[in-house]
């Protein structure tokens, strides 16, 4: 938030920012989805919906995934709601009570962290390096696991580091969490946003896994606020009463414009961009050397790349502060995403066209010499 | 929700039943508010906006509370939320923390006791009867207090029992939390829904008050999931980082269409609807003494009346369930409001025109004959 700022006062001050830290893709949302909104808006109530959404949303997510992964989810078990960020409150506050512990990688996305200690439960930061793609693998968690844990959050494509887990870590992080008991959280907010691989679920490896989706990254409905999560059958009936409790329903003109979101059109688009993202990934990837940022895992999901920027400064804040002043380019330091190591790296959004990507590059690389 | 699904599965056996159990007006999204989310559709970016709303929103709200209370609100204060929830949650995360004890009227709006609950503070419901119209004073707060009090929640008017609290006791409640170091949090959900009186805001004498309101009610927008809270100065940043955490941003569709909400149009629209609503409310006392169902406290406010059913039955729960199955009138009982004589009471919702409410009241005659 504080790079966002200054970026924004320099942009008043009359100087061309180049924003690689906003995480937040830059296509409009896909006309068939407006084109839907407006519809209800003509026809239909705009009054609540059900706590857990709209039936016929929850039916189209759930053929989503009989569609896209071949796996079978019982509408009932799809709980749609304002934002990812509802289901991960929701989530902490169905497997985290005062003072238990929940395991995520660190780095993590953020709001992971605040969610959990929101409801009086400890983060259990568990450092990742790049020797697992800076993701939680089952070994790590039996090393990090204390009597306190009651619940894992896995993400998959990962915020920051765009990395995916395997479907074979997943089914053994799944075993381990049921052995002790634990909820298993995935967080699959980028889902759909991956290259050079299929898009996944942990749904297929671990039916009983808490999985929390979105509309806002792959679907590019940000502003909507609308997510969802797939929990299990037995757990719908709390999970409906606390969404009730927090926040009555998610926003009903999101949930009617999300209805064509699974439209082979509003898919067709969404493919193309996703290829353009592929495109700008490579772009990236290949131009990111010469600046002396070293990309230690090849990412292959979101659209983060995060880098060791270590061989180019001793404090990745600092860093962030002087290629934004003197480069006019805009990162995320690690400190953002917790305490492993985070003034030895930076998260690169590419939410900016190609030449723009390869302009920073050369800002940064010129701003570095 | 019991009585909603129960009513709900007698709708779709055939049965007509009266809806007297819901929170929801029963007016459409007024016309230029509609207008401007379609304009917004076509125009406007859909991404996020800021965490504390958009700036002319903002200043919207602002231009409110001076056009229509006299009252001086910075801009910078107002803080857009997803829903009035959205505020009650965040509210509590800044005003809670664990083992905090807050403060509420019993009857009271049943999410605040969650609400408390979930950041891990204590409901400390205060038993409230008719001598104080159902709402919490200086006096009984008082003899409330314990030293683990770190907020106090007033609702005016209040869910469930459509009553106002005086400003005179506004300020001196005001007074009370100041001196005991407690913050004020003052629920202006339903504001401008009064009868037979003005529309007043705790900020005019309060101006230390974290207020909360929401453009569901009076501005008949529920399903587009948007409310704001007023917070003290030095509160905003604090609040904007805990708002970027737990939601983001509010829903940018419904933030564009509210900005038509005060227009004169507008205000047309929903003080028109207003003198339906205070009709329905003559209409309704008049016809309730009938059934047997006192009214002990005048209502001026929201869209409630709280009855006192201990002349025609020993348990609330039990007359609703006899209610909706004999007479298909669905109501409210009073346990979903707390603990205080919860057997002794019904809620009334006036969400329902002239016609069906005397048809109601007929049916609960007819039955309790």
């Amino acid at each position: 938030m504080e790079v966002l700022d200054a970026a924004q006062r320099l942009e008043r001050a009359g100087h061309d920012v180049i924003h690689l830290e906003v995480g937040e893709p830059d296509f409009p949302t896909p006309g068939p989805i407006v084109e839907a909104a407006r519809a209800a808006l003509d026809d239909a109530g705009l009054g609540y919906t059900p706590a857990l959404g709209l039936p016929p949303l929850r039916e189209a997510i759930a053929g989503h995934y009989r569609d896209a992964f071949g796996v079978d989810v019982d509408p009932a078990r799809v709980v749609v709601t304002p934002g990812s960020s509802a289901a991960l409150l929701l989530a902490m506050g169905m497997y985290a009570d005062a003072g238990d512990r929940v395991l995520m990688a660190d780095p993590t996305y953020p709001c992971n962290r605040h969610f959990a200690t929101f409801v009086g439960g400890v983060p259990g930061l568990v450092p990742t390096g790049a020797e697992t793609g800076y993701q939680l693998t089952r070994a790590l968690l039996e090393d990090a696991w204390t009597p306190d844990v009651s619940a894992v959050i896995v993400a998959s494509p990962s915020n920051p580091t765009g990395t995916c887990v395997d479907a074979g870590e997943v089914r053994a992080i799944a075993e381990l969490c049921r052995q002790r008991g634990a909820a298993l959280i995935v967080d699959e907010i980028y889902q759909g946003l991956v290259y050079g691989r299929d898009p996944e679920t942990a749904l297929a490896v671990a039916p009983d896994a808490v999985v929390i989706s979105s509309f806002s990254k792959y679907f590019q409905m940000t502003g909507w606020r609308l997510g969802w999560m797939v929990v299990p059958e037995d757990a719908v009936r709390d999970v409906e009463k606390l969404a009730q409790n927090l926040y009555i329903c998610a926003p009903t003109p999101a949930q009617h414009a999300a209805l064509a979101a699974f439209a082979p059109g509003t898919l067709a688009i969404l493919e193309e961009r996703r290829g353009i993202l592929a495109q700008r990934r490579d772009v990236l990837l290949d131009a990111l050397p010469s600046t002396g940022f070293r990309v230690r895992v090849r990412p292959d999901g979101a659209f983060y790349v995060y880098c060791d920027v270590s061989g180019v400064c001793d404090d990745s804040f600092a860093l962030a502060h002087r290629l934004l002043h003197e480069a006019h380019v805009a990162l995320t330091p690690g400190r953002d995403f917790g305490f492993n190591r985070p003034g030895e790296h930076v998260r690169i959004a590419y939410t900016q066209d190609i030449p723009r990507l390869r302009e920073a590059c050369a800002r940064i690389r010129a701003a570095l010499a």
